[in-house]
This record gives structure tokens, C-alpha cells and sequence, in this order.
């Protein structure tokens, strides 16, 4: 027998979801799923697990090997599940960084950028703020015992559950997590440009998520430990937002790190804002671009078209 | 040269497992194979491996990141082959949490919810009494030499390998263990929302099953450690059944832990069945209704439709 | 310009290979891949990594948590790939336990029962014989230096990379390992049967032989340490046979562990054997059976029919 | 509303970008990623997570089975995301060993081979200059406090982020790390061969360049210690060019290993070209051939024919 579900939401409520108004609610929801998970295993590698926190020092807060998989495959999985909240709606971008690439080359539509922006930032800081509602009493019990120096009774340590901030070896230089920033993001839209390319080998059989996700974890692996690989505005500045509100203070702004950085905030926004663009720019002109003129090539095969133009829907 | 392989069972009663028989028998292996996978896991990081138990204390048992990973992925393939299982029969929920929200919000027949819990707990009680049989050996040869205090000869850290209990720094309160247990089991069910929901975009190739057990992966490494993600009534409810046969005792029920909770056992249902409804309505509410509500505007486009309701066969 | 690449082997002899000789060269290239990457991962695990060997005691040899996943992993891909190579041709069963059950319950020819058992043994063997030539330094380097007693100058240790024996808790008994055997190979019978069932969710865009890898992925990590997951008996006994000939003697072959068991060599045959026939049979009576019933009621919806029966080519 | 986005390069050069000159620029942005990616987890592994460099001994700089662990999925990820951007164009060998393999067996066209090689050893030694670029502070920063002895400031262990070496219990002999290198490259090539093969189970959805990668985990995770498994002359060669110009200074030409090797450079050329080879040949003689004429067989079923030719785009 067949039986009818009504949707939650009024009718009258419902059409209006249609357009941007439901797209920002799934890039909220795609990027709240993010955070949750992201800064969840954070959360799990520095304060929850019984052996967590026992490397800590007042800058080098955990990882070895071991630990820095258990956060890379986390942050994979944050970043897989979170495309396929939103992805169907609203194209799942969750991060400022793919948005701003996504106008600047694939004619994601420019009005659409900072409703989309402003969504992400909400759902990262609603996220982070589901995750110190369930870590509440691991993080207190972790910053109680904690040695080194603490900012209202928290620590770094506990920080970086939220947020990023530089390794210690970078002595208070500005170009060096700003490089790292900038070099991560560019690898993240070079290839996310490159497994969504349907004149590519783009993935297939919905398993694009997933492989996004992957993309994530081999950024994760591979330039991760230089600065926390935020590599994405929002997943910083939504976390830094809620643990400034939180108690943890300068810690969160203007970001200052023990000894070195007295201002690092604003460094996981303009590097990756900047990297993503670099990346998928480095992606068309050296893979792209020839991929276009191919297929331009194939469909009207007569020589001197090669105009190369992509067609988007600027909606 | 073609042969014929005939069925197990005598025809006369083939038919009968055409209905609610043959779903709450997959129901039953499935749970069954995520139980033994699922336990047999902990039984390996807690008791098998040797190097296992190094840093076992009364309350917090093992584990480093690196005993954490193991664990999480073999819940991941535990889930993941237990629907490959079931699923072709009955769905594969497994979970009676699954079951209630699939009944709330994708029509599945209330009549078959309690048939199918009570299918879930056996097959979980199942599961266990393998566990125990095939790790009887080192259960017993941990035991014995393990320090701390006892009951019946059995420590928590054995009593881990089938159920779960909430971490150390929890210090009796139960608000924190059952807003873990419904945050994390409304995850599990946004995210299965997601996977499943043909207009979003779910996964293809018969790759669902594997990409459920990541999500369960992802809970696991996210929202782990608090309180042993159990995330699912039938999980944590038949083994524990099993292990208060068995000896196990107070530590099963009421589920005592040393000098904290007196009767935790509840937490890991109620929590878990309220927490699989939130879950369920959040995606609808924010991306589940959009969806629904833009297919019925592409199929009738006229204004004034969008009642947006699904469909489902209430069997 | 097209060219032509003339296959190997002289046209005159091609025809042959059309048969069950191509079958049997399939089984022993994948059964050699299994074997030279499966005891490839051990022999890194074991000896070739510098941190490796440092729980080494004479009957417990290493390995907490974060090696296990990687010897777990590594048999993974040992198995998915082992698939991957012969299965276009022999269906790769690698593994005598699977040629049984499928000569069982899916009808496979009897007649290539025995053919199909040598080849897979010749390949274990000769993958051996590649994991020793490649690993001989670092198999006599840590031989040198291992404390506790040797055989022929051989430690218990390095026979692990080749095959398996049982863990320390088990004390003598028989029956403990034979009971692990049986269900490790039954659960491993029931998921393969699950995953390639097409009545059911069988895995498409050819990645069943990734998910069948992961099968093995699961077992291992549950069901792995209490005598090392051999649930093959071509897995055990070809490279047994070939370190009785390299020099193990008496570890191989009856297969001594210190102080407990005179003769093991049998229990990974013996063990198999049984558990992958009940593994198959559970799953198609819980399951496959009403899978079978169901489709046959589709097609032929008249009261009465429901014989359920199998067609296979019996070849 | 439909916008244009044009193509970044200008459109007088497009069409000379749709032949050899398009391919190459793919196979260097391709083998970019993969170095960039690849030795990017090797110089988290070593100098820039904080647990790093614990174990470093002038000769045996690392890891442990959880370091081991990073290291193969960063270089799987590495090769497979390497596979998807430059895969469209070129079929993204980025590797001389598999650009050999394939005009041997595969048609690729000999004209072709030098431009390949050229474009992966340059995009390999790019890749090198960008992990020295944002590791620079972090590979600094080891070596100022890292025992043993040093090159110019420089350790083995920040030689091994970016090229290879053979482990220490080889004492000098050059056949160990050849054999090593030639059975390694053979399985990578024997598995491509395989999972690429149309006529056996090619993966589909465009999910063979993740596989790809997991096969070079497999090769990682079961042949990697040894010698640091380069199995592909590009991926040493290049970085290590980078390296001697950078300050490596003998460590890289001629490649001397305290104590034992004094020129080892030329093994992870000769070993992977020799290997690749092997390996394809392997496949072919025992389960590429059969397929072959199977499926001549299959489409002209007349005896005496069965020539078994494969026919291949020279272009």
C-alpha cells in the first residue's frame, strides 16, 4: 500500500526553498557536517582518546604518524559526507576558497558568492559549536591538567581542535604558513578541477564525493602539519569565530601563538582565497584548456575554429 | 553442461520466506555479521593483539590513535558487509534506531518495526556468543593477569569487547553520554539520508553498502571515544544480554562503572532512538524537502503545486 | 597508424590456453600475487622496517594495533589485486576453501576441484620463493640478532612471514585454532557469496575484486591474531612447503610451537575447508535461498512453482 | 543566463597544444602532482610532524609500521591523483618504466617515449622544488639538531624526503636493491597491465586511477623498505637532481650511503626499466594472451585461427 510523506516544511514555505534561499541552507548544512566531523576528530586525537595529549608541548600539541592518519582519514570523511549533504542542492563548494575559483573559471554565478560565503561561515561555526557541546567535558578535563601556559585556563592544545595556527619552527615569519596556505589550496582545486572534468576522467557513479574527500586527506597528508591545513576560509574562521566567543581569547584573536605570531588570523583566509585561484588556473592552462580545444576540435572539425570556450549556466 | 542447484530448504517452505520471515531472518544475519566483525575488532585492539591492553587502568581501557584507527575501521567493514548481507532482502537496517527513523520519515511499515528490533537484538546477541566463542582463549588470558578491580573475574576492559561505557572523564553525569548518543546517531542518520536519497546523489554501482560503513567510519573516529559510539539500541543491547549471561554481571546490568554510574545500560537506546529521528528531520528539513520539492516542480511545472510529498510502498 | 602486437606465445600453442590450462596458469599468477604481496607485508612488518621486531618474544612476535592495519591492508590489496589478475580468465578463487564451496553450492565443476587446488599451491609456493629472494637480507639480518631459541638459525619470527601459527593464550589445544579456522572461513565464504550475489547488491563497475579484498581486510582486522587469519589453505601450505626446503625444518614442518604445539600444519588446511562450506550454506539459508525463491516467483508468478533452483555451467 | 568562459591560452596556440606538445605538459603536470604529493608525506613523515625523526639513526631514518602506513597512502594518493589530471591527455603514465612498458607491449608509439621521459623527469624535479619550498623551514630545522653526520649541513634523512636509498642491512652489495627494484616495477606494471585489461575486469566508472594508486600501496606496503620503492626512474631522478643543486651534494650523485654504497643513482633508472618490462610480459604470457584469443575466438569461432593480435593507435 502505498503511503504518501508529507514534507516537513509548510507548502507555502516550500517554493522559496527552491532557489538561493535552499541552496545557502545546504552549503549551511554540507559545511555544519564538515566542521562537526572535521574538528570532531580533532577533538578525538587531542583531548578524548585515553592516549591523546601525551606529546604535548606549549606549540607542539600531539602527532606522530600514527595519530596524523586517524585526523587525515577524519578529515576526509568530514569533507565526503558534508559534498553529499549539500552536493545535490547547491553544489557543495563548503569552502570560500572553491567558491571564489568556481566564479573566476567555471561561471559560477559572481552574486552568488557571498550569500554562499556567509552560509559556510555560519555552518562552520555551528559546527564547531556541536562539537564543544559533546567535547565539553573531555576538552575541560584535558586544559585542566595540561602544562604549559593557558589563556583563561585553556590551552593551545585545545585550540587547535577548533582552529589552526603555524608549527613551531616557523619562528614568527608570515611567508611561510602563507606559502603553505597558498600551495595546499592550489593543489585542492587542481584537482577537484580535474576529478570533476567530465572531459577528463571525471568520476562517476556518485562516487565524486568520496574522492573529493580523498583529495582532502592527500592535502591532509602530505602539507598538513606546516600550519593545520585549513586550506579552506571558513572551516578556520567559523571555528576561530565560536572559540574567541568560547573563552579562549587572544588565542583565537588576533591569533597570537606563544612567543612568535602575534596576529595569525587572517592567514588561513587570504591563502587559500588566493591558492584556489592559482589552482585551478595552473589546472586549465595545463591540462584544462587542451581538453576544451580537444573536444571543441572533435565536434566541428574544421581548422581554425580552436576557440576554446567553456559554456556555463550563470544562474 | 548446465546443472541445477537446488535450494536448502524444502520447498513447502520457501514460500514462507517470501515476507516479513525472510526480511527478519536477513535482518538477523546482517546484525549477526556486524556484531561479529564489529566485536571481534575490539577483541583483537583489547585482547588479541599482543601488544594489546598496554595501558589498561580501571577506567580507561586502551587506545591510542593508532588502536583507534583499527577499530574504526573494522566497524566501518563490520556495517558495510553487514549490509551487503541483508540488504538485497530487507534493507539491511540493522539498527533499530535506522528502523524507527525509516518508519517516522520514509514509510516503512510500523508493523514490521518491533519484528524487525527484536530480529536485530538476537542477531546481536548472536554475534557476541561467536565473539566470545572464537576469543575465549585470550579473553580469559587477559583477565587473569589484568590489573584493577574485578567482578566475577572479568575487568571492564573485556566487558568493552562487547558493550560500551562512557569515558573516565564523564564523572557520573548522564546528560553528557546521552547528548553523545544522539548527536552521534543523528549524524549516522543525516548521512544515510544522504547516501540513499536518489534525488541527491546517491551512490551508484551497488557501492552503497561500502559507503554506509564509512559513515559509520566517520562517526567512529568523529564522535568515538566519548562513549564508545554504540549508535544503535541493538549493538550495544545483545551483546550485553550476552555478557551478563556470561559473567560479566553488574558491569552488564545495570551496567555499573567503578565509582561513576550505577545504571548506564539505557543510554545506549534511548539516545540512539531519539537521536536516528533528529537526524532524519534535520536533512529533510534543510536539504531532504528541497529536493523533493524541485523534482515535483521539474515534473509539473505550474505554479502553486510544490505540496511535495514522497511516495512510499508501506509493505 | 595502427600496428599489431603479436601475443607471446606461438598461435600453435594459444588454442590450449582457451581451456582449463589457462584457467590453471590464471589461479597460480593470482594466487602468486596473493602470496608475493600478502607474505611481502609480513616480511616488512616483521623484519625489513627499522622499527620492526621490537616486541619480539619467541612466541609472541610483534604487533600492536598500528601494525596489524598494516598487514591487514596489505593483504587487502594482496587479495584484490590477486583478483583483479586472474579473474577475467579462472574467476580466481585463490584459495582451495573457495574452489570447494563453489563446487558445493554454485556449481562448479567438480573435475576442476583437484587442477584448480595444485595451482593454487604452486603459486603460494612460488610467491614464497619471490618474498625470500627479495627479503633474504633483511630475513638473516634479523634472524642474526633475534633473541630466543632458533631453528637451523631461524626465529619463529621470520617463519610468520611465511606462515601461520597460533597465538601464545592458546596453550596446546587443538580445537581453539580449528574453531578459528572455521568461522574466519566461514564469514569469509559468506561475504564473498553476499558481494557477488546479482539477486542481491553485487558490486558493479568491476570493483568486486577491491571489495573482496576488503573482505579479507575485515577478517584479518577481527579475526586476525588468534592464529593469523591463514582461512586458505593454499595460503598456508605453499609457502610452508617452501620454508621447510629454506631451511625452517621443523617450524614448517610439523609445524612445532615452542613448548605447546608438536604438529600444526593441518589445522589451516583442515580449518578452511569445513568453514567455507558452512559459511556458503548459512548464507544461502538465510539468505540466498530467499533471493533465489523470490525471483523465481517474479518470473513465474503462479502458485505452486518456488523450486528454487540454481542454474550454473557445470564446464 | 549561458556565459562563455574562455580558455586562459591564447587561441593561435590552442591547436598546437592538441598533439605531443598537450601530451607532454600533461605528463609533467601529472608527474607534479605525483612528486609533489609523494615526497610531500615522505618530509611530513620525517621532519615536520612533531613525533617525527624519533627514531633517526644515520642509516635507518624512520618507521615504524604507523609511519609506514602514511607514507603508502600519501604515495597512493599521490599516484592516483597524479592519474586524474593528467590522465585525459595523455593516459598519464608519469612514470618511464610504464611509458616503456607500453610501447613494448602496448603500441605507444617509440617516437613518443623521449618526450615522455623528458616531461616526467622535469615535472618530477618541479615537484621537488615545491615540497623544498614549503618545507624548507621545517627540513632546516631538523638538520640543525639531527645527529649522525652531515653533507653540507644535510642529514640522510632530509635526503630521503625526496630520493631513495637502500636499507642498511644490504652492507654494499648492488644485486639486493636491483632485485628489490626489477620485482617491484614488475608487480606495478604486472597489476596495471591488469586493471586496465578491457578483455578482464578493467575498473569502470572511471575509478582506474584511484586503483592505480592502491596498487602502488600494495607495492608500498609489501616491497617499500628495502630500498624506499622509487619503481619508477622519474621519481628518483628528478628530485634528486633537485637535491644535489640544492645542497645534498654527494648524497644525491653519485648517491653514497655512509659506509656501504658509493654510487647509487643509477639503480632506481636501470632496476624499474628492466622491471616494468618483466612484469607486462608476465601478465601477457599468462593471462593477457588468453584473453586475447579468447576473445578472437569468441568473435570468429573458426579453427585454426586464433592469431592473437592485439591492435594498437601508433600515433
Amino acid at each position: 500500500m502505498a503511503v504518501e510523506i508529507p514534507a516537513i516544511i509548510r507548502p507555502s514555505r516550500l517554493r522559496s526553498r527552491g532557489g538561493l534561499l535552499g541552496e545557502c541552507l545546504a552549503e549551511f548544512l554540507g559545511t555544519f557536517v564538515l566542521i562537526s566531523f572535521g574538528c570532531g576528530v580533532v577533538a578525538m586525537a587531542v583531548a578524548a582518546l585515553p592516549g591523546s595529549g601525551r606529546a604535548a608541548t606549549p606549540t607542539t600539541i600531539f602527532l606522530a604518524s600514527g595519530d596524523w592518519l586517524l585526523v587525515a582519514w577524519g578529515w576526509a570523511f568530514a569533507v565526503a559526507f558534508g559534498v553529499y549533504v549539500g552536493g545535490g542542492v547547491s553544489g557543495a563548494h563548503l569552502n570560500p576558497a572553491v567558491t571564489l575559483a568556481m566564479a573566476v573559471r567555471r561561471g559560477f554565478s559572481w552574486a552568488k558568492v557571498l550569500p554562499y560565503w556567509f552560509s559556510q561561515v555560519v555552518g562552520a561555526l555551528t559546527g564547531a559549536a556541536v562539537v564543544y557541546l559533546v567535547y565539553h567535558d573531555a576538552i575541560h578535563a584535558y586544559d585542566r591538567v595540561a602544562p604549559g601556559p593557558k589563556v583563561n585556563g585553556h590551552t593551545n592544545a585545545t585550540f587547535s581542535i577548533f582552529a589552526t595556527f603555524p608549527a613551531a619552527y616557523y619562528h614568527g615569519g608570515y611567508w611561510g604558513p602563507l606559502v603553505d596556505q597558498i600551495v595546499g589550496t592550489a593543489f585542492l582545486l587542481m584537482l577537484i578541477a580535474a576529478v570533476l572534468d567530465v572531459r577528463n576522467q571525471a568520476v562517476q557513479a556518485n562516487l565524486g564525493p568520496l574522492v573529493v574527500g580523498l583529495v582532502v586527506a592527500a592535502v591532509g597528508m602530505s602539507y598538513g602539519a606546516n600550519a593545520g591545513y585549513a586550506i579552506n576560509p571558513a572551516r578556520d574562521f567559523g571555528p576561530r569565530l565560536f572559540t574567541y566567543a568560547a573563552g579562549w581569547s587572544s588565542l583565537a584573536f588576533p591569533g597570537s601563538v606563544a612567543g612568535s605570531y602575534s596576529s595569525y588570523w587572517w592567514i588561513p583566509i587570504v591563502g587559500p582565497l588566493i591558492g584556489g585561484v592559482v589552482g585551478i588556473l595552473v589546472y586549465d592552462l595545463f591540462v584544462g584548456d587542451v581538453l576544451l580545444v580537444r573536444a571543441e576540435l572533435a565536434e566541428v572539425p574544421e581548422p581554425g575554429r580552436a576557440t576554446a570556450v567553456r559554456t556555463a549556466d550563470k544562474g
